[in-house]
């Protein structure tokens, strides 16, 4: 972190400031300049707050880190790709992988009938959501334990890991046998059920908030492998925006970026995204030519019964399509599905 | 609830659409034009997600409530100004209350010494963070249990009511003594905690998030009302745009948007909205002249010093002078401080 | 359109809202229901603002356009693709075309030299900007005439049609020769110069303004064609969103939504929408897998002297091997380069 | 400006750039640092751009500008209001003007009803689109000419100076008799018409863009006093962001910030920040309290007839009974009406 004073700075405040920097126990160099006077922080600063800094002195003419806030997630410290096996079932490196099911787990009937398709199109792994945030209050909350026990018989039947979203750490014993738990947009910024995933040894899929930057996502991503665990796959699901044609603005150039500054596995979530089911072929298909590491697809059995975001899910006959376009395309790019 | 049909529609899906809807237990009323058909949903359709029923059905040219989907939050149901009475401090009616302290809770000293500068300067609450939201898991994350127990030295201290945000539904018991929970910004869509404070007779502070619309906060404050808890204060405090010369960018007009909706008392946090000491006196005068029931400002005895936020903490000095603007303007406004 | 009528609207009001609503030429059909009353307005609505009818009386409930208010780009009423043909450069239908060249036209040298590397690499068309919109006045401005002149000389030694920015319909004499007509993003809604614009017969190639929807940019479309002028290209680059990590937001998504609503070809520029040099290939690669008709890169014989945009340019050799991968990912999908 | 560079840079590097930076006419000031080297940029600078410095070499950690990129508009080197005196009505300074008028110039005897009425109301200016800036080429476009000989009729009529929009330069000549030239939303960052405008010697009201920055609209007030008319009014009239609950959000803050950064009175548009009629009031006594040198309401004789942008335009009596709450909000904060 380097600190840069203001010009004709007062030789007192100098002072002051070296000494309070000091007793933070953090290593400085001052740097003398015809110009300017610079103090440069050595070691980690990575617990130093921007603007906590700049409010401690009002010789401060501005305050620049040079190194990123974030260490574990860091590419520059792990320079190889994670791969997050679920199972068998890996994410990451060379490999794409597509997580497909319904928004709301809702019967074991509905559940097995859309795992079986999914399989038999070439998904790896199940989602389902038994625990559904919703904006009202009086809408269908899930299904809850019994909504697990039906996704956990789904994979009795077909293999497949599951995939569901946690929303409160008071639930977490429920989540045993579940094989990666979901983060969702509205609790990346949870940090209590961020630290608490942190000490578990479970894959988690953390997805990016409405309203929360590249680096906010990072820096989530850091708390939980702070905490020791180090499965962590990122998910770019949109971000909001003043464009209200589609539900959410699909931020693409996110998934290079995230990749370059990052190590982990980037998922790209396009039902979610755009809200609009005949987006998703195309959304998926730039997702693999930007190169992320796979995808996050709604399908549902009846869509028009759906209790659940039933305008953005694919049928299993259109989900089948999509994936033939995309498995094409997979290839084409070298990524082994 | 009104569903307009597409021009021509088949008749035979109209009828599957309106056995679908009886079947969901809504009273229904059809009614065919010569231009366009119309479906109009009867009773308590609070429960029923637009995109869900717009999905229902190829025929459905769009969905159109005409009522507003919250109930208990909703002015039209209960006319009269919701007054939240926090050990005496009011909010809300006539009444105008200040609530102020530190972003962090430090030490003892700090508490005592600002809760007893804010009281002389008409602060009818006092807050202070005992556990703090940081982006990076490596910044101080707050003195938790002992943070709270150093507020009710200062309340004992000064006779201020407390304020303070819960982050975890885990800890609640923790917050037995605490005058006002606060929910953050970044919890607005917890639902789970927001269902467990719905469950407690505390009043609630709810912060907007910061991509949140005005409905979505009145629809997390509904969640709390439909637990039971009707005491719930309701906050502005600036959302995300692509604006950057300001923290995030206060929206003004949601305070009477708020207020015409709904019965509950709003106001409004200058210091998180702009992020900067020096606006934290304008901004608060145009809270109180576009008729918010209070403040929420950050007051430190030592910004510089401060673990957090230390740019957009006022001193006591600075606080008292802001406090003699806001108490001449509340009084031309006839308000009650 | 359709109006809803608030329930048990005062006869009287309805009756004057008819009459004003026949006294503007609308055929109307008015529909007397159990649940609620709507009026049909029958025939070509475009010319109708919906705040305005909305604002029109106070038994409104809510006013429903259920047809688009664009005519001439619809899709519905053209609904094969529109190939710009540009001297045999031709975007849309099934080719994809490249766009490539300097932020802006510096020297006769430089233009020689890039439009022979991008022409070897395939490129179709050659950018330059003459007159560059700059948010300071004292950056450079642009060469004008002369550099419209430089484009020149470079297009006869390469045959590449030229593609370079208006700002100003005073300057329209100075495009005679230009084969394409930009109209930047900043210029979006500057409605007289697309009236103008419209009443030429060039290939006009309008961006998407920063804070513009995708309807706002069909409707500024619609003023060109609406003058007569069919050739029109839309191009996608970036919206403005709080993210900083890039310049600006690409919205992958209007790529096909854009495409389905509207048969005129759509472009992706992913230089500006990313400011970032290393982004423009995977945003390139996203672009046709999404479905865009072509690209538009920023090209650049020395980044680094570039007197704008410097960051974002691309060398010949990068930009060489951008297009092989474009070129290869194109033929994949069967698109004509 | 201050170039700080990377750790450990190749001399060679090093060398070419300070000899790149000198061939530019900028004074330099290398300093070699134990942490970390520096160059500091000595001179007039506003002319460069960050991101073609940052471009110019890849030793370049990060840039800093020091001093703002505009140097007219900037209160540090004017530190007294300027007062824009419109024929008698002075804006700026210790007054605060109200300038108020119809969205759309309609008719002679619209123009003079209103006229009376917002100037018995304490208006100062009369306001009234001639050259409408339209989403739909179908809608209204303005009376044009005729628009604003309806306008001179009404000032000739009441005394009160005119303030009328403009689309394009090519209609300069029509504005001669025109008080102050507005240009709108759209237009903020035609530069060409802010350079031509920087020409004449009338007031400017320049409206802030709905996707720019303070400092964008900073830079566009430069343009036109970098032409050498110092006559500029800022307005701040919303901003896009995702809240759909009011047209735009109105940024209050922008209103102390700017005037903090320079001199330039700013008034603040709440009809069109909000539209909706019932916002005027609070977001108008908002403004007053927040600092705003003055107002641009939209009135109309008869809203449900307006051809434009009826739902946010106040009636007479209305804007009266706002006038009425402005008038003594400002004399308490002893603002001059």
């Amino acid at each position: 972190m380097i600190i840069i004073l203001k010009p004709n700075s007062d030789k007192e405040k100098i002072k002051d400031l070296l000494d309070s920097l000091k007793s933070r126990n953090i290593g400085i160099h001052y740097s003398e300049g015809k110009f300017v006077d610079i103090i440069g922080l050595i070691g980690d600063t990575s617990h130093l707050d921007i603007n906590s800094v700049m409010a401690s002195s009002d010789i401060i003419e501005t305050v620049k880190r040079v190194s990123e806030p974030y260490k574990a997630v860091n590419r520059k410290f792990h320079p190889d790709d994670t791969v997050v096996d679920v199972d068998g079932a890996k994410i990451g490196g060379q490999n794409f992988s597509v997580i497909a099911g319904p928004c709301s787990v809702e019967s074991e009937e509905q559940m097995i009938c859309i795992a079986k398709a999914v399989k038999k199109s070439g998904a790896k792994l199940l989602r389902g959501g038994a625990f559904k945030p919703r904006t009202s209050p009086y809408s269908f909350q899930g299904l809850h334990d019994e909504g697990i026990r039906l996704l956990l018989e789904a994979k009795k039947e077909t293999g497949l890991p599951i995939v569901t979203e946690i929303m409160s750490l008071t639930h977490i014993d429920l989540f045993a046998d579940v094989d990666v738990i979901q983060v969702g947009a509205r609790n990346m910024q949870n940090f209590e059920l961020l630290k608490e995933l942190g000490k578990c040894d479970k894959p988690i899929l953390l997805k990016r908030g409405l309203a929360n930057t590249m680096d906010e996502l990072l820096m989530s991503a850091e708390y939980i492998m702070a905490g020791g665990n180090s499965n962590v796959i990122l998910c770019e699901r949109g971000i909001r925006t003043f464009e209200t044609a589609t539900r959410n603005t699909l931020d693409i150039s996110a998934v290079p970026l995230l990749k370059e500054k990052s190590h982990l596995p980037v998922i790209v979530d396009p039902s979610h995204a755009a809200g609009i089911a005949n987006l998703v072929e195309p959304l998926s298909k730039a997702a693999v030519s930007v190169g992320a590491d796979g995808l996050m697809i709604e399908v549902h059995n009846n869509p028009p019964k759906a209790l659940c975001d039933g305008d953005q899910s694919l049928t299993p006959v259109q989900f089948d399509h999509v994936m033939e376009k995309v498995k094409m395309l997979a290839a084409f790019e070298n990524r082994i599905m």
